[in-house]
């Protein structure tokens, strides 16, 4: 039995969800869902965004699914803080996974890029880094103030997100790594990643490895996305890597993502790469893709990849089948996958 | 008479520059070039990066033109933080300009974007945050190793940037401002910008605004760039966001930039947005144009608006009348560029 607890969260995120419940009560006997109701909501209702308790109650569940928290009616960093983070960095959910494949039938911005030609992931860390909340000001509001942000990396947090990059690549065909970071200004951080990229590389003399510059790495998922395979990265530049990523494979409604911990000492929690949309909620028309392809990487997580498998296997024929130009609906999308992925 | 600081620097630097001085020239009488040698070989050959007396002379002058730095042979970080950014410190460079446009005759990668659609330009902060080189590390290379890299952002720092680009906003047809940063995560210096960037913003209430999150900003960049005009931002994230708006809009190749001290209290710097290609260096292949263009931002700074009106009329005049597939040489480039130019 999977015990799920589910974030439905703010505006599309309820809709998207609901459909990947469905794939997931189609493809796994026995999925025990508990909803948590977290979220602008809440915090418009009740001032909470997430009380012990419940933080509590999350720890017993064997995964997370979270539909997409936020609202432009709560200010920034609450939510995002709150909540989104606060579960990333309590669940020590250090390998933030992103795949981005170009499906045959979408049709991607790029012009040069064929479907089946992209097929990338990019391990992002997740627990360190400028997203620790290291950072102040002073004098606020007036001449004098200043603000700081700082980055904070640990060989223990940066050697086992690379170990995780290399143990992926390992199972992948095209057994490459590229790091990024930029060594060329942030040296301290830089260094200490290239240094453990390369030690743990050399313990895996048969994987390609390269090093590429945030910007540099940028340009390049535009003008050459097919050259990646594995991309490991800091957790800010793989918040904007991926967002690329995304965009040059069909747009953040097919991007899904995975905040995981690897060992299962904590839940790992699955969500779409897009935000809760609020200008097209309570429409039914949000693609629930990205949050299904985000159930199958939990599925993965979970130890059943034959399941996953089927449910790729539902996304892929929904898309190839998809005509440009028709507005799609929510839970038909959802219910033409869920029946996909039994037959 | 125009003083100019010439470094042509590295690999491909020394051939673009020589077609930037070339157009330079042809259309302003009287320019008076200096060369200084600095960059890897000088590196190699003394030990020296940027020598304080040197630093002095530049001081000298009204503008320098930089061809580019940098070689795999030195270790990262050396030619970055003691000459190209000390240079923009010193001079506290604190605009760094980067236009993107999709030129008539290029062909982006972007299937669904015309020639003319693309017409941003990336207003850069150049002195502060992640740049400051505020960072270091404890207990290097040993498991207990922790780096950390600080952001350093002022009110000082952040306003004068800010108005600077509706300044430049106020300049052109569109006037629309974008901010770009990453106020839910990094609280402190994303609240900072914004609440300067409101007040700036109130003061030209014709000028529209708007705010983008970084990840965001480099999705659209990628799926919709043509809804940009001036883009502000912080010093990493404009140095990554120029580098897709460049891949977008035909690549580094074509991509100039100016690192600005508006006040002319220092010399402004020239450059190409692209390194120094040594895979291509010395063959006489690189294309000279983002250097040339980064002479017409020079000519604009130093108040010469018809001859960079010039220069950009040959650029596009090249442009609009290139093959693709046909490999061009540096020098026919920068002949056909200068000739136009004057005449
Ligand atoms: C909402 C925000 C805090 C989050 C992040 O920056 O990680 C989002 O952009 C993401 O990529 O999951
Ligand atoms: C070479 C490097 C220090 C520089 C930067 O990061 O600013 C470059 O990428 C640029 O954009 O000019």
């Amino acid at each position: 039995m999977a015990r799920i607890a589910v974030l439905a969260g703010d505006g599309i995120g309820p809709e998207v969800v609901a459909q990947a419940r469905k794939v997931l009560d189609a493809v796994l006997p026995d999925v025990q869902a508990t909803e948590y109701d977290l979220g602008a909501a809440r915090w418009h209702r009740t001032g909470e965004v997430l009380p012990d308790s419940v933080l509590a109650e999350l720890a017993g569940h064997d995964a997370i699914l979270l539909g997409a928290v936020g609202d432009p009616t709560v200010p920034p960093g609450v939510l995002e803080r709150g909540l989104l983070l606060k579960l990333r960095f309590a669940f020590d959910q250090y390998v933030n996974l992103r795949p981005s494949r170009l499906w045959p039938g979408v049709v991607g911005p790029l012009g040069n890029v064929k479907p089946g030609e992209v097929d990338l992931v990019v391990v992002r860390e997740g627990t360190e880094g400028l997203y620790a909340g290291a950072g102040g000001s002073l004098h606020r509001d007036t001449p004098a103030e200043v603000a700081t942000e700082e980055s904070l990396n640990t060989r223990h947090g940066v050697e086992r997100v690379i170990r995780d990059a290399f143990a992926r690549a390992d199972r992948r065909e095209r057994r490459k790594v590229t790091l990024v970071h930029k060594t060329n200004v942030l040296t301290h951080a830089g260094s200490l990643w290239a240094r453990t990229f390369d030690a743990v590389a050399a313990e895996h003399p048969d994987i390609a490895t390269e090093y590429q510059h945030v910007d540099a790495a940028a340009m390049f998922l535009v003008t050459q996305p097919q050259r990646y395979d594995v991309v490991v990265t800091d957790n800010l530049f793989g918040d904007i890597l991926t967002d690329i990523a995304a965009a040059v494979t069909g747009g953040i409604g097919l991007a899904a993502s995975g905040c995981i911990n690897p060992e299962g000492a904590y839940p790992s929690m699955f969500e779409p790469v897009h935000g809760s949309a609020p200008d097209i909620a309570g429409q039914g028309i949000a693609d629930p893709v990205a949050a299904v392809l985000s159930a199958a990487l939990l599925l993965e997580q979970l130890g059943h990849p034959e399941a996953a498998a089927r449910v790729n296997a539902a996304v892929a024929a929904e898309l190839a089948s998809r005509v440009p130009g028709v507005t799609l609906r929510t839970e038909e999308v959802g219910d033409r996958l869920a029946a996909h992925a039994v037959a």
